[in-house]
């Protein structure tokens, strides 16, 4: 199991979500938790949003508890819109063009959970990619894969129904192909550099968690000597698979089999229903 | 806090024990238990002797449960004495040359524990290794200092003795800089290629734990029907930092402030006593 | 621009090769020579035949010339058959699921050279492989891919075959897709663990260079007084991209469009001529 | 044999100085040149002040030419001050700790050279440094001590006057230890934000290059079509080991003995003459 965090709004240096809280996410990644049955220490990134239209990728096949670099880079920039992930390996290779978030163009994405049997159904689901975005596929894991079908289904058009195709497709097929188990577990985040998206959801009756958080204007009436809470801007909002402190009030769960889309402090919560694409 | 194991025999594959077992050395560095609050993913190493006098060495500074070159390794060899070390670093960089076991030309040495204060006292350590020593000091941990002042004191030709006198250096060192914890916590693994040397000390009253395994011909009345006894050679020991299995009478627990020797198929049991060398 | 070499004879150490000769391997990867444009720097392997019938791999995504591991294993193991490689990318990520040797069972595969344009055909070769072998395509390079067609097209039972068809594949692949450049410029090295394979072949003028050592016996005569020859077994041979030593009578040339088979200490000489599979 | 640069001057990316020029930092690195015995393929680092008053570190064990996190890196950043460093290793481990720059508080520092037999100088050159900077010594490299004597030798207050200091002493230390070399070799950058010091010494009669480009005005006047001048800001300088492009009247030579003040622009040439410090 993979663990990320979305953050959007005003400038913050990505140090303050990575490292500062008590159950930071680099915290997360090693300390254990009742949650957790390996360490994420196969590699880990840093998408964020800084001086262009591109996002900038920051990447490493280390645990990313110990790497230096990102802790440097994480107190040197400051971003209105960042992704970051840790990732614990299911079977594929621990090597940089595994590690999320994935980039096209402008789109960042990261995800959390997997494609059941991926070796039975991974040549199907390579195909399936559009001819033209085949050769940006650099690393070998499911999730990257799921992005490039994402986007073949329309993800820059329509990032939720995008994200419902792939899906689809990617039930259909393990139906079609004789998948046993539940074919797929997923939160992703996805963003354009304007907006936060985000999904929850499973085939089977379990999904990975996630979650978002209250307004800020909310969090400083329920802690008004809260300095974080006067610090941040009125319009941020992290989106976390794991809370990254205790404290009640401050996390929102997103129900499985729903999505949301964060825009200007603002979270619309839809319906995610995966279905086959045309 | 660090894992180690120690093998003497007959031959085998390393992988028995790093692989195969329940709780191998690597499932331990990865998943959780009570016993541990960060995994071992901060590089490993594993020394062998095989077709020549020196023993080899295989060093990463990669967590060693997703390490495909050990892994093949690990199958690959075959060998009557290895140590292999699974790290959490305790603050000195994540590097190659932070990898135990530590070589000194027939020797090799491992270490799990610390000094208390390292930074503070390192200089002071450093300048007590013997000059013409100095230079093959090549990463910054406490470990490989530890050892290069266990030679300074006269480990090659009293391995328990020099282990004693680098301990009670280290004690003296500490309490005349005025280091308020208890300075050193320690197991050790020390080889020429011939005996197994280990020893177990702290400082405080809590020590890391240290096992050895019982002789296999009783294991073999006990468990007659279990093969891997049947496979392992009469003289074969492991000597663990924790249990590779739960097997009543297969561990025997070495007391803290203990060294054991183990000399073809024989485990004698030492008082371990620092004393500062004259 | 890769090179490699290849060794097959009486038990070695691979630092014989790899370490000793003024232009070893190792040196040829660091140290300029006229054939060199840019250094072999970018990861490294070494898969050799030792206890087992399937070969160990080591494979590094650092330059081989820093690489301490490798110097410890190259003096550790002593082996009959090996193959060694060291990369310079040609546009594909540098880690370790790029490294040759890439293995097959019992079957090893290095590769000197490109695919013309491959990101354009990288989607077409992939399909062509056979399904069942999809999954095994773990990293992203060309030469892997090749590997994996030629195996496709019956390598195992009859390897320059399975070669020639894969060449004959790749060429009219590109033709069909419209590809300017000449398509396929290949050293490659094959092996079973018996036998030691050899091709080179180039689509347009300017192929590779590919070498092999004259009979052990002839050098003998040639260079009494030269300890190497009177070391080395009469059956040995080696097979290399390029000289690993300027000695007069040493080194035979293959020509372009030729394949070598070495068994038992003879060479055998046949024409290379990719066809296109039925 | 190290290469490095230093900008200072209006806000640039990196990659104008690392990859962009013909014969760019990163193309040194890899590409042969009469000037090159072996690659700089032993790590990199970028150093750099951004929105704070220290500088910001990046550092790799791999070559900077296949680094995609590198390249991201110094097109995201903007900098009006940053010092690059390409390494090959003489003789100390290829790892993080041993990539330039060096950052001490405020100070960053590169080194191109060496101390000859450093292996048995180390132990007295490390003794010299003031021992409460001792423990900040992570590496096991010559160029990290020369840093930290330096500071010890007051280079925070005088710059020049500490490396003159330091440089004495290395070369006072040699001829009493007996040392047959010409013990120093040395170009080197420093920085505290402000100011960009640099220094050409060798104890020997050949000194490695050093260059510093000459004012914006004259250039624009000498080359008025060229786009790169219009673009620089007038008081922007680099001080590069090796010319970046070919441009007549674009780079001037700092004598050997010589060492260099850049400030707002102006370049102040002063002899540099180690002494024992007192």
């Amino acid at each position: 199991m993979c663990r990320w965090l979305g953050y959007i709004g005003g400038p913050i240096e990505p140090r303050e979500l990575l490292y500062d809280p008590e159950r930071s996410l680099i915290e997360q990644s090693r300390r254990h938790a009742p949650d957790m049955a390996v360490p994420n220490g196969d590699g880990f990134g840093l998408g964020w949003y800084g001086r262009r239209d591109v996002p900038a990728l920051f990447h490493s096949d280390s645990p990313a508890w110990g790497d230096r670099n990102l802790r440097e880079l994480a107190a040197e920039i400051s971003s209105p819109l960042f992704l970051a992930h840790v990732r614990a390996a299911t079977g594929t290779p621990v090597q940089e063009t595994s590690c999320h978030p994935f980039r096209h163009s402008r789109w960042l994405f990261v995800h959390n959970g997997y494609v059941a049997e991926y070796d039975r159904l991974r040549r199907d689901l390579m195909l399936a990619v559009r001819p033209d975005l085949f050769s940006s596929i650099r690393g070998t894991t499911d999730s990257e894969v799921m992005f490039h079908l994402a986007i073949t289904f329309g993800l820059p058009e329509d990032p939720i129904g995008g994200l419902e195709r792939m899906a689809g497709f990617v039930e259909s097929l393990a139906a079609d192909t004789g998948v046993a188990e539940p074919p797929l577990q997923m939160t992703v985040g996805v963003t354009d550099g304007e907006r936060l998206y985000a999904a929850r959801y499973a085939s089977g009756p379990e999904a990975n968690t996630l979650h978002y958080s209250a307004d800020v204007e909310s969090l400083r009436q329920l802690y008004p000597a809260d300095e974080r809470f006067a610090h941040f801007s009125a319009e941020a909002r992290a989106v976390v698979s794991e809370p990254l402190v205790e404290l009640p009030g401050l996390w929102h769960e997103v129900p499985a089999g729903s999505a949301i889309v964060v825009d200007n402090g603002k979270v619309e919560q839809l319906p995610f229903t995966p279905h086959r694409p045309d």
